[in-house]
């Protein structure tokens, strides 16, 4: 017999939230989140779809028709795009520069792709040059990047390089914008990004759940003149595309709940005015490695493709990283965290995304930070970071 | 350039949703979406997946250490669950007898699988001697069935007959419980199921994001023995063992207030009591029957298999289906749906699941309904109706 739990009420801790994401959660999308449901058919629905289409549109920089929220977290978005794109028989060209390289490649092989590599060290951008060379090499079908490397703090530059080298060679560019979306610039289309996907926890402050996808004409007809169906029935944009496109049919109950928040979210974004929205990105992770640095640490990205979304400090000597994010989150409920696979003990990842891109969560930071690493006997001079970050903030 | 959409403030209308699901949130469950969000790696909220799983268990009768919600809708844990069973080469069972088993088989071929049929007319439950007989000609790795079809209104009955047939052909057997769980008798383990799936959004009345899944150890070890990796990263439940077990390493980033949504949603099947639930539906549904059948209307179900969670109603002559609909929708802010596949056309779905399951929504439903028809110009007697309905009420 099964015998029955006894769990209490939902009390989690009040964290404030400077980790790689999620990002904390603008109230009035919490807020969103407890409004009553309609069906997944309902005509006003299709009307809160197509509204959630145009802002991603807007967010995404692009007139894609399609582009949409899939129905999952943000790992699902970018299987939704390698899955549907790549087929059996493809080659793909993915970055070794990062953690997300490595996933792009394990999707890319499930989905019965053949996998060859552009190299670069982790925590540095692709160079136009290497990934030229790896195309002549190759002759990839499709080309996959990370614009924004959670794992690293690694901004890649020279987007529209990278894509005009893929064109030459008649393949198709799938970006990863999963935390630079609505935090850091991005031009879908200015770019030449063939398809893009994204998560809704980082720079647009929404809870996990429902994840932006964009794909232009050409890596749709791709996808829709595939000889064999998709591996995934759940991910496959031939089907969704009878949902989400003219027809409305069912394929599978969206998360509702999830695209009123993502709906909100975007709402937020469009106030703000995407440019003003990157603007504050810049200025307060500004602040933020102003002070980080004043304070003697180190960035672990070179300032020409510093990640405002998403810093990586390295950990200074004598400090190990474990010892100081919890000391953060057992003292000030703070939470950041420590590096991954081939940077793991040697950074911390500060996000500096959406509604956790403020003055009072970067000031927070700072001190929070200083302490910790002063308590574990480091030597690090915290006036002075927490004066630098001040001044900058005091510029706005 | 892309222009800035001009998108108010979320305002759906106020349905009662008796449809196919989504069924109605429970208030607390909507209070509990809107909970500030901690990391998906934090110690609070490694407890609140403790919990949720305890919970899970709780409502599917198992012990099952393998009991998780899938990041995604109620097709994604469907998908889990064929994905990762399923291995190229498998020969998997499905039904015919509605339109769930075929999405069943479509899953199963993407995964790599072979599929055969067990037959049965839409609508009618499947007969444990045809199991047989397919299980003899076909000799399948894996059988599949509904417990509870939505598409029908028809509940499989003998469910430990089926099982018994598949482990004496040494298969594994997977269930739909997407319509039954929390709302009409269902015991995995008693039942000898080895795997079961489910959606948040009917009997538990949670929005859809987070979807029911266990797996028994027959059933894991397959999966986690298989050649080859599964087909999807995401649903690839090798991997989410690493996030979900006893690791807790990062795998993707879980849906958080989805996962405090279903959380919500399964405290109060605890508070409740599962026997007490499935009580309820019983009676809530057997008031619903009893007024429909007295205003003149058929079942599409005999009573030996009618699903009090989906009410499946014929359509009256000289009615068109999607009028009524319509009426109900415009006129009583009320959703309820017609048939799909076989039965397009046929029937009305009328839901009857979790907090929609009461008192208020069924006897609103009669009066809605009755009116409906009648402005139809169907022949249907609606105050014999509500008064059947009344006095099953009045009964409790």
């Amino acid at each position: 017999m099964v015998e029955k739990p006894d769990v209490g009420e939902l009390t989690p801790p009040d964290r404030t939230l400077m980790g790689p994401g999620p990002s904390e959660v603008h109230p009035r999308v919490l807020r969103a989140m407890s409004t009553p449901l309609v069906g997944h058919l309902d005509p006003s629905f299709v009307e809160i779809m197509n509204e959630v289409q145009d802002l991603l549109r807007y967010t995404f920089r692009t007139d894609n028709q399609w582009t949409i929220p899939v129905s999952g977290t943000g790992s699902a978005s970018m299987e939704a795009a390698i899955g549907n794109i790549v087929e059996p028989g493809d080659t793909m060209l993915v970055p070794t520069n990062g953690y997300f390289g490595g996933r792009m490649e394990s999707m890319a092989e499930r989905a019965g792709g053949e996998v060859v590599h552009v190299d670069a060290p982790w925590g540095e951008p692709l160079d136009p040059a290497d990934v030229a060379d790896a195309f002549d090499e190759h002759q990839p079908d499709v080309f996959g990047f990370v614009h924004a490397e959670t794992s690293t703090g690694a901004l890649q530059p020279n987007v529209s390089e990278l894509t005009d080298v893929a064109h030459e060679h008649d393949a198709l560019v799938i970006a990863d914008t999963v935390t630079s979306l609505g935090g850091v610039e991005l031009k879908v289309d200015e770019w030449g990004i063939d398809a893009a996907y994204s998560g809704p926890q980082k720079c647009l402050s929404c809870p996990p759940g429902a994840s932006p996808l964009t794909l232009n004409d050409r890596a749709m007809d791709k996808v829709l003149s595939r000889e064999e169906p998709a591996r995934s029935w759940y991910l496959d944009l031939s089907l969704l595309e009878g949902y989400w496109g003219d027809e409305r049919a069912y394929h599978h109950t969206a998360p509702i709940t999830n695209v009123y928040a993502i709906r909100e979210a975007l709402r937020l974004v469009a106030e703000e005015g995407i440019e003003n929205r990157w603007e504050r990105h810049l200025s307060m992770a500004g602040a933020l490695k102003s002070g980080v640095e004043a304070m003697g640490l180190e960035m672990n990205a070179a300032d020409d493709y510093w990640l405002p979304s998403l810093n990586a400090v390295r950990v200074p000597d004598g400090v190990t990283d474990t010892d100081v994010t919890g000391y953060l989150l057992d003292q000030y409920d703070l939470e950041i965290a420590t590096g991954l696979g081939d940077l793991d003990g040697d950074i911390f990842r500060i996000g500096c995304m959406g509604y956790s891109a403020r003055a009072e969560t970067v000031s927070y930071l700072l001190g929070a930070l200083g302490d910790a690493l002063s308590s574990q006997g480091a030597d690090v001079d915290v006036e002075a970071g927490l004066a630098a970050t001040a001044a900058k903030l005091g510029e706005r």
